[in-house]
């Protein structure tokens, strides 16, 4: 969950602010990934001939480390530099507390003769370091992280022949690692030279140069087994074919700048060139080339890695005229879900089509059952939408948070079909239930909002919600594009289905009103604060409400919890008196969802529960309910869509409730405590 | 949820003291079902030759009923009656406030006419409150349940011959009804007699007598349509055949006393010969004699109601040394396992046998997919063993909240077999769940702790859990007992599987051990109630475990929502990245269960993010993890036993958690403010 950012120039001056400059703004494009701590290392004007890497790491968010670099006066911001590597580094702890020593870069020694930056989780790091202490290395932090700069300089002393590679240490390197990890390496012993890797976590480099590219894929490179005698016979190998088997200007001064970082937002304001790394790549860039190794090949594996022109542009992903980018991604769901249906419904034609589906579809509709896997946000777009899919499927649905679906070694079978639905794409535990079900041979499906993300590559197809970059922590546009995205599914499913046919048409028709009638709840916003200003000194909200809308319950209560630090709750109205029913006073805050759907008469139960327990229920509601208003507290009066869309409208006052209860508590909505974006470790 | 309770003495003398201490004790036993406010109804003096009947009703638990009724001096206590009819009732609050003319019993007019005691909801007494406004009524309850005297008495008043029989016009008024109920009724102008009924709420009639009985199987009558000219004819047939059709002394003078109540253990106190009433059976009380009559004949339907002798003992439902229904059977699980296990683990041959299943187990085996229902605790014991269960059976197990799984409309196919799992037997929802998944031709499988339930009677096969009475409304043993009972299913389904033998064999050994184990846990109960005197002024309590462990969470979080009023949340740790752990600061007190199972690695992850957010957590972990004890803030260690046995032991320091934080809050553990023990309406 930390943001990786890093930054080559080769025979491009840059003065030393200006690479501060790129440094800091790759990180604050990450910061929505992590914002504890950070941290950069660049090189010092070096001593006696030999290199110097300075390190400034700064608990707080990256505005604090921009403070602190200005504060050195030992270096020199206008000194030119050719060529020059420098790394950065947004952290989100996992291990140890925020703070200066435990952020990155992390480094070997003393001297910084190694220093990394990391994103992941390091599992057997105990075990390494006990090897290290053992062998005399003193540890100054408690994160994982620190053993891998630590076991690069071991690997580096005890190195056998005069000669190794930058790259061939840290593949040593990482054959001892396990877990997750995204790293960037930098070296005094390799000045102008960037290592970077990764396995399990997301990593990204981009290419920016004036002249033409020697290639626009790169071949990738198997090392020939780990003999330590080959290595002066490889350094002439590859000064001898390095130009063919690399990305490179073919400028005569070679010029070009290189940008890694753990996605695009980081990279896509200084070029659209990007080449994705795959596990257990090692890329590296020497001389001004960029180059990947593996260690040995793996079957049916691409040979090259391309470059890939990326679309997104930067003004998407800022803030405009809002607070904050969750409150942006909020107004912005008119256009979000049309996005998401834009030419795959056909509202002449009451035609669907999902492009990304089509080619398996026929697999699909032959299935024993569907499970739909995913975390947090993710997860209730499929527990919204798994009535629906229910009845248009007529198939068993299962929805299943996908840590748990892992922990319990769930039994999958070659006839069920497995969605996954993560908005990043590279959620770690929903990335580890797609490669389990693969191994069981179901077939798998992506719902992401992000091209080229790992899920996306690993399935066998899937739907890309298009709800556009999404940079607010707590998930908004991306949780109600999944859930049009999955409806979109279901009426794919029934299209030929004749007793359906009826069902359909309502649906796709509350599908083509849905944006304005979206418009329509979002002028509520006003009305909607104004009640949040009773609200906002409680400790505990309970959100409460049943069949269609209980997702929404669960992902309001989600949100609140995310971003305001209330201890707030869903609760399953049908279970009210198995228990909840004994936290309601008049003292305990209750939201409930009362639509005008099969429930509704089953609701009112539960509301006459709550009130005559001297509870003050908010009701959100459908408009023009007299019935409602004379029992509720507050209301909220919501438009009427068809009953399966109606968690769509009903979700988003609870988005703008936890928006306004987190602004009016003094919070940084953008910046939770303790989270971050895109949770891409276990 | 309400308790309903009648006593009828026939030329028994009693006095009315006598009637009054018998009345209430009966309330006192149902008083777990609901205690809100309570009332009883029993003949006055009388005046002018006529019959006269007085009420008594007071908000609050049964006690403040007992001491109103001696305040009144218009009533001679010492008045011996021979032959008398009293109802009583403890309430549990659906519609209008708890108060003393929303209590029962409901009467038809200030005269008393008609007097109900009603467990259940109506649904359509709006409709036939309007209907019964315009006709004149006037009425003084926010009550479902006033409807019904008024209707009684409006038929009545326009019967169309001179005479009706009590039981024709209840007949009459059920008619009308929709919802759920249990009734009972009295009345002046059937002096002497009672008339009970039912329609999806509990009802048993017990019967004493020093004298042989008539039958020991009351054959059901069925009314000839409803013409109302044959109501003459129909009191002379009853005369002429009565005493073949009834339950009667066969004493000369016929000296007899009867018992209505929702259920056993109000009665068993009397006597142990009971009569179970099915849905929409009428039972009346006339001149001494039990007729049972039904409106019509139904295919397959039992022709005769049997005397049952029940076999509980009321020791067994009374408190013994502790200070609560709740903690004693907290204390009886080391016993309550054992039992449920008694006669069906043979371990010396390492053999499992369920009686209640054998007939039904080839089917079961052949079946596509297990489904668990259930609502609050019981769906806990669900999701505690699904793993285990997908794992010995290796087929798909889902688990469904009872509630959410009829709103879903859930597809059910006919290889389904459904478990429905209830302490009660009686729980609304899951009874419901149960008839819908028969429509659809699944297999169904009860779960329950009431032999001759509802639930019970039902299912094709089934389990008793064989715990006990369970009198607390927050039920422990029961859910020990549902976790040992789902586990000895899964042993019998993988009897012939080679590949499990070693696992079912480990299991077996530790279902052995259990009941020791268990009695180390219920040991450590003054450290517990140490930990728990730093949390009773906590507001809010987050409980996080993973894998076989999560269900022990939702379990622990429950027990405390329901008797200590805090909000608790069940957590799933592996979720915590995606939302809750933004609750986690130096103040927000935490739980968490980290055994040393597969999900131990992932769960000490979980701890470092809570550490490192200076979350200060008490561990419920194995003995002996010094690793754990170092970063918990306190440990509760437990002894270790087969990973999905695990959850039988950490579920019970959170039962004791919350017991002893309901003390410390100073509330009632027995009767916690808002629920009830039983819920038998939606």
């Amino acid at each position: 969950m930390c943001g990786i950012f890093g930054y080559l120039n080769y025979r491009v001056p840059r003065t030393r602010k200006e690479i501060f400059l790129t440094l800091i703004k790759g990180l604050q494009r990450l910061e929505y990934r992590g914002y504890d701590s950070a941290g950069i290392a660049v090189d010092g004007p070096g001593k006696d001939q030999t290199a110097d890497i300075r390190l400034f790491k700064k608990k707080g968010k990256v505005k604090a480390l921009d403070e602190e670099i200005y504060k050195s006066d030992s270096i020199d911001l206008n000194a030119e530099l050719d060529t020059h590597f420098g790394i950065a580094h947004t952290r989100w702890a996992t291990h140890g507390e925020p703070s200066a020593v435990n952020s990155h870069p992390q480094r070997s020694d003393k001297n910084n003769e190694f220093v990394v930056i990391h994103n992941g989780i390091i599992t057997n790091y105990k075990e390494l370091k006990k090897y290290l202490v053992s062998k005399g290395y003193e540890f100054e932090s408690d994160t994982d992280t620190e053993v891998i700069p630590k076991l690069t300089k071991y690997l580096y002393d005890n190195r056998e022949s005069d000669y190794v590679s930058f790259s061939t240490l840290v593949e040593r390197v990482i054959k001892q690692l396990e877990g997750a990890f995204a790293l960037v390496f930098k070296s005094v012993h390799f000045p102008g030279e960037a290592v970077a890797t990764r396995r399990g976590s997301p990593l990204l480099i981009g290419v920016r140069c004036q002249y033409e590219l020697s290639t626009e894929q790169i071949p990738v490179q198997y090392n020939r087994g780990d003999s330590r005698k080959d290595e002066l016979q490889e350094k002439n190998f590859r000064n001898r074919v390095g130009s063919t088997n690399a990305l490179h200007s073919v400028h005569d001064r070679m010029a070009v700048e290189f940008y890694f970082a753990s996605d695009a937002s980081a990279i896509i304001e200084h070029t659209n060139k990007v080449i994705y790394l795959e596990d257990d790549d090692v890329a590296v860039v020497m001389e001004g080339k960029l180059y990947v190794h593996r260690i040995k090949p793996k079957a049916g594996e691409d040979p090259v890695r391309a470059i890939q022109t990326l679309q997104i542009e930067l003004q998407q992903i800022m803030k405009g005229k809002f607070k904050a980018f969750m409150q942006k991604e909020i107004f912005e769901q008119p256009e979000s879900v049309f996005n998401t249906m834009r030419g795959r419904i056909c509202f002449e034609s009451n035609k669907v089509l999902l492009g990304g589906l089509s080619d398996h579809l026929k697999e699909i509709k032959r299935c024993r059952r569907l499970i739909m896997i995913g975390c947090g946000t993710s997860y209730h777009a499929g527990l919204a939408t798994r009535q629906i899919l229910e009845e248009l499927t007529e198939l068993p649905v299962m929805v299943e948070l996908a840590s748990d679906f892992l922990d319990r070694i769930t039994p999958v079978f070659r006839d069920d079909v497995c969605f996954f639905i993560s908005q990043s794409g590279e959620t770690a535990d929903t990335l580890m239930a797609l490669r389990y079900c693969k191994q069981r041979g179901a077939l798998t499906v992506g719902i992401t909002n992000t091209v080229g993300s790992s899920i996306c590559r690993e399935t066998d197809c899937g739907v890309h919600i298009n709800a556009g970059p999404e940079v607010g922590v707590a998930s908004t546009k991306a949780y109600t594009s999944q859930f049009v995205s999955l409806i979109m599914f279901g009426l794919i499913m029934s299209e030929d289905r004749l007793s359906l046919q009826s069902r359909r048409l309502e649906i796709i028709n509350g599908l083509q009103k849905l944006p304005e009638l979206i418009k329509e709840v979002l002028a509520l916003d006003d009305k909607i604060k104004g009640i949040t200003e009773e609200l906002h000194h409680q400790r505990s909200l309970l959100v409460m409400g049943r069949g269609y809308n209980y997702a929404t319950c669960l992902e309001g209560a989600l949100k609140i919890k995310e971003i305001t630090y209330m201890h707030s709750e869903g609760i399953m109205a049908g279970e009210l008196k198995h228990g909840p029913l004994a936290l309601i006073d008049k003292h305990m805050p209750v939201i409930m969802i009362m639509m005008r759907d099969a429930c509704y008469n089953k609701c009112q139960n539960a509301l006459q529960q709550v009130t005559a327990r001297q509870g003050r229920p908010i009701i959100l509601c459908c408009q023009d309910d007299p019935e409602i208003s004379t029992m509720a507290y507050k209301t909220i009066e919501l438009p009427q869509t068809v009953d399966c869309l109606q968690g769509i409208l009903s979700v988003i006052p609870l988005q703008l409730v936890s928006f306004h209860l987190a602004v009016l508590r003094g919070y940084d909505v953008d910046f939770p405590r303790n989270l971050a974006k895109s949770v891409t470790v276990e």
